[in-house]
């Protein structure tokens, strides 16, 4: 791994960052999946994990200064998700400078989400280690900076259990039943089917997943579909 | 409340938190319940809750250098988890300090876990904007110093799928099965019934709950009662 760990390397990487790493130890540590060597970087996600959540959360707390807990809470859970993450480690290119163990490798660890949103994670506790909160907050800043301008509390996407239960309250009419019509498999491979009810619109409507809330989402969006067509 | 507002009646939570508000504006803010003002505590509450966060999983991660992350990570949900937040907030006698609305003072509010362990995160979040993360990490150090040298990652409180899952483990049995056998009720007031079937020694345990994982943890404890008799 040696000849990936010189300054050349990692250059377009502190640059994205804006932060140039001093122990070069912690930054491969932070770079390691569990699948290439014991010294991997899930502690390190622990911590960059709760970094992340509280500089999150201050940005938001400070950028929107008369909106509700709610909206933060659902802005934060967008900003913060997997997703995100591992479109800002491609952003970063991490996926080329990750220590992955050769099963993962050939089976394309690299590109695979999770893996890289927790290495953005690692990256950020290990700053966080290494310079403290306010070095962390600025790269995160950075990192954040485009999505967080983008945010608006109010045209956020909305889950559509919600946006069924808006589209009712605002013609004044009675709310969703959701009901767990049938469950079938065993044990954590369960399948529930929920079936979604409007009884003012005459409309009904089933759908599966693996989680009661899944399904009634589902369910819900079918709804929408047939309201909006 | 201005009568509230004097040092008199907060010198015990300043002793307590080992920490003096400067700003009685931001501390009465953290103690006000939203059934009593529109200035209420939800916002500080949301930095508060992240702020801990970050507070006690650095506190483990230097406590614990050398366990995994899966520890780390039930550790802290232990410690920041509502019931032990609620305990705090018993301990530094929140309950008198609380603006509540009228409605929930009658109903009780004041000792209510989920509006005492807010209050505990708002305080939190109120100190951090007041004085910074060195600050918060020490009153957070002193509200978890008891609780922190009691916890062993080896003997942490499992939950009972786990203590079964281990129990059958250890004497090479197959796992339990677990299967949700009913739902009755509608909506979020649904109850679900879950079975839990341990075939090799002809063990058999129901229970319900609001959801599949609580009725699945008590059908696990039931099984586990009727073992350890």
């Amino acid at each position: 791994m040696s000849e990936l760990l010189n300054k050349q390397n990692y250059s377009g990487l502190f640059a994205a960052l804006g932060y140039v790493f001093k122990n070069t130890d912690l930054l491969k540590q932070a770079l390691t999946h569990r699948s290439a060597n014991k010294n991997h970087n899930e502690r390190l996600e622990f911590l960059g994990d709760a970094v992340l959540g509280l500089c999150v959360a201050q940005m938001l707390y400070e950028k929107f200064p008369s909106q509700p807990e709610g909206k933060l809470t659902r802005m934060r859970s967008n900003l913060v998700k997997g997703d995100t993450l591992a479109s800002i480690a491609r952003e970063l290119d991490l996926g080329s400078l990750i220590f992955l163990g050769s099963g993962e490798m050939k089976s394309g660890g690299h590109r695979r989400d999770s893996i890289l949103a927790d290495a953005v994670e690692a990256l950020l506790g290990a700053i966080y280690i290494e310079s403290g909160l306010e070095a962390t907050k600025l790269c995160i800043a950075k990192l954040f900076d485009s999505r967080l301008a983008k945010l608006d509390p109010n045209i956020q996407i909305k889950d559509s259990k919600t946006l069924l239960q808006e589209y009712l309250q605002s013609r004044q009419l009675p709310l969703p039943e959701y009901e767990v019509t049938d469950i079938s498999g065993k044990d954590h491979a369960q399948v529930f089917t929920v079936c979604c009810t409007v009884e003012s619109l005459s409309l009904r409507e089933s759908a599966s997943g693996r989680s009661r809330r899944i399904a009634e989402q589902k369910s819900a969006k079918s709804i929408l579909e047939i309201i909006n067509k």
